[in-house]
């Protein structure tokens, strides 16, 4: 690097590599403001997407050859995210989910479950991500997981989404990646699901005893909590409007990429940048529920992320 | 006053005139952690001892005949608490509450109710307090609180509490206090039940049309939101433990007693006032949640609340 390279080039290459394995799904999404189907959805396209505004991010997936041209280049919209390591399979069929939104968006049904390529063999990862040094594994069997994970010798920081059906099918391979794990992401009743144990701090102490460093319990619209060896953190969700909140699905994913997505732009792994993350996570989320899909997210720029953050900052000033 | 009186002189005499109308109770209560009975309750029991930390506080109550010897003593205790206001009626009983908690401590349900005093007038407001400034009126019939609120000409800041059971039964007579409030406390659940509205944003901003400048909704576990005609404040909980929270009963009053406390203690109104005001509100209710009654708040100090505090505001730290 030379003097006369402009500054942003110097803070672009110091992006520390980050990677997101999981699902690219075709979603059908009922909620109370409406109903959509066939929309981008899955772990990866929002963790991604999200992300993106913070990082560059790569993207290990599969899916099959009824996968629309559309949400492609939905995903090519976003500047930042390297599509390398999705495997376009054609004989298989996209991971397809229905679910439906009650009233209080806080709890939802699945309609259908079509596995497609999540029952087939996990894709293979690219030579050129092996350097990869923040990785996220988006929720799917904890086995997989753990062999996802063991591609990447060179990681700072592993954090690992999981769900209630792999706590109750899959217990034993849960524990053993826990013990690879730096954090953990899994919501209030999954905590409790894990530990038996109601309140969530109590629960995220007794997940740090199985192996990782942190536990990160998100609450939805109450915010999440931050369970660290070397600190606690507490963030409220960004108050939104009931006409603001048009569909919650991938609002986790959305936290954990701008989460993930800041940690590696600050090349940063201690609990007082993940505290800091945790923010960003929860801002670059609530655009994520601001309509059906990735549509929002593709509509904003990183200054209506850093606009919003001055807002919440305010909002949620404590003393 | 004279250069020679110390600064902490200065201070005290800076605290504006607080006032809590409510009930004084004698309540039986189950939670996870055991059951106690006959132990000191009621909207002014825990609202003063909060507030006594910040400042001055003025109690309007009556007690019955059978008001116990043990439970004055526990007033007594806090220096800052005035019992002028606390009328005895020897031939009447005092206002008991039995309830039960279930295992997750955010649903209770009511064993019994003895209204004794609360049946019958509310009790008068010495002469003495008629300069209060700062007013809490704890929850009882909205017609009471509107009559209690007309003693009070030199009030600077009128915060009022309600329940399910009044906006119900009680309607008309709310929304004719509301429009002579500045400020209404109620939970998550009451804010739907008043609005029609689930999102707590959004059924707070019908509030506001109702009359009052700002509404705060609680959220106990989940912390509070403040939405006022000048700004949007979000605060979560303090992070407890699974064996610090021993019974929620009373919570809200001393979040409340915390926040007005403080207020009167700036003698501010302000909205950035009230949203530093949250934060002291939640720190002083923390520990109202580790014993049964106010066993906990007797046994600490403002240095306790002040060291827990500096805690909160490092676990809330946003950005």
């Amino acid at each position: 690097m030379t003097s006369s390279e402009p500054a942003y080039m110097i803070a672009y290459t110091l992006h520390m590599s980050l990677i997101v394995t999981g699902t690219i799904a075709i979603d059908t999404v009922h909620t109370p403001s409406g109903k959509v189907e066939g929309v981008l959805g899955g772990s990866c396209a929002y963790f991604a997407a999200a992300a993106s505004f913070h990082a560059p991010v790569r993207v290990v997936a599969a899916v099959g050859g009824d996968w629309p041209d559309e949400h492609r280049k939905i995903l090519h919209s976003f500047n930042n995210i390297s599509l390398q390591g999705l495997e376009h399979r054609p004989n298989s069929k996209t991971f397809a989910w229905g679910g439906r939104y009650f009233e209080d968006m806080n709890r939802r049904e699945t309609l259908f479950t079509d596995l497609g390529v999540l029952d087939e063999d996990p894709p293979p990862v690219p030579t050129a991500y092996r350097d990869s040094e923040f990785v996220f594994l988006g929720n799917t069997h904890p086995h997989v997981q753990a062999q996802l994970l063991g591609h990447f010798p060179n990681r700072k920081l592993a954090v690992a989404d999981t769900m209630d059906l792999w706590i109750n099918v899959a217990h034993d391979e849960l524990l053993a990646l826990l013990k690879q794990l730096d954090g953990l992401a899994l919501n209030y009743d999954e905590a409790e699901q894990l530990t038996g144990t109601r309140n969530p701090m109590t629960a995220a102490r007794k997940i740090l005893e199985m192996g990782p460093t942190f536990v990160t319990v998100k609450k939805g619209e109450h915010g999440a909590i931050l369970v660290h060896r070397d600190g606690v953190a507490v963030v409220p969700a960004y108050p939104a409007e009931l006409e603001d909140v048009v569909d919650p699905t991938g609002a986790g994913d959305a936290f954990a990429g701008g989460m993930m997505g800041y940690l590696a732009s600050a090349n940063k792994t201690d609990f007082a940048s993940i505290q800091t993350a945790l923010a960003w996570g929860t801002v670059t989320a609530s655009f994520a529920l601001e309509s059906f899909g990735l549509d929002r997210l593709t509509e904003i720029s990183r200054a209506d992320i850093d606009q919003r953050m001055k807002a919440f900052r305010a909002a949620a000033r404590v003393g």
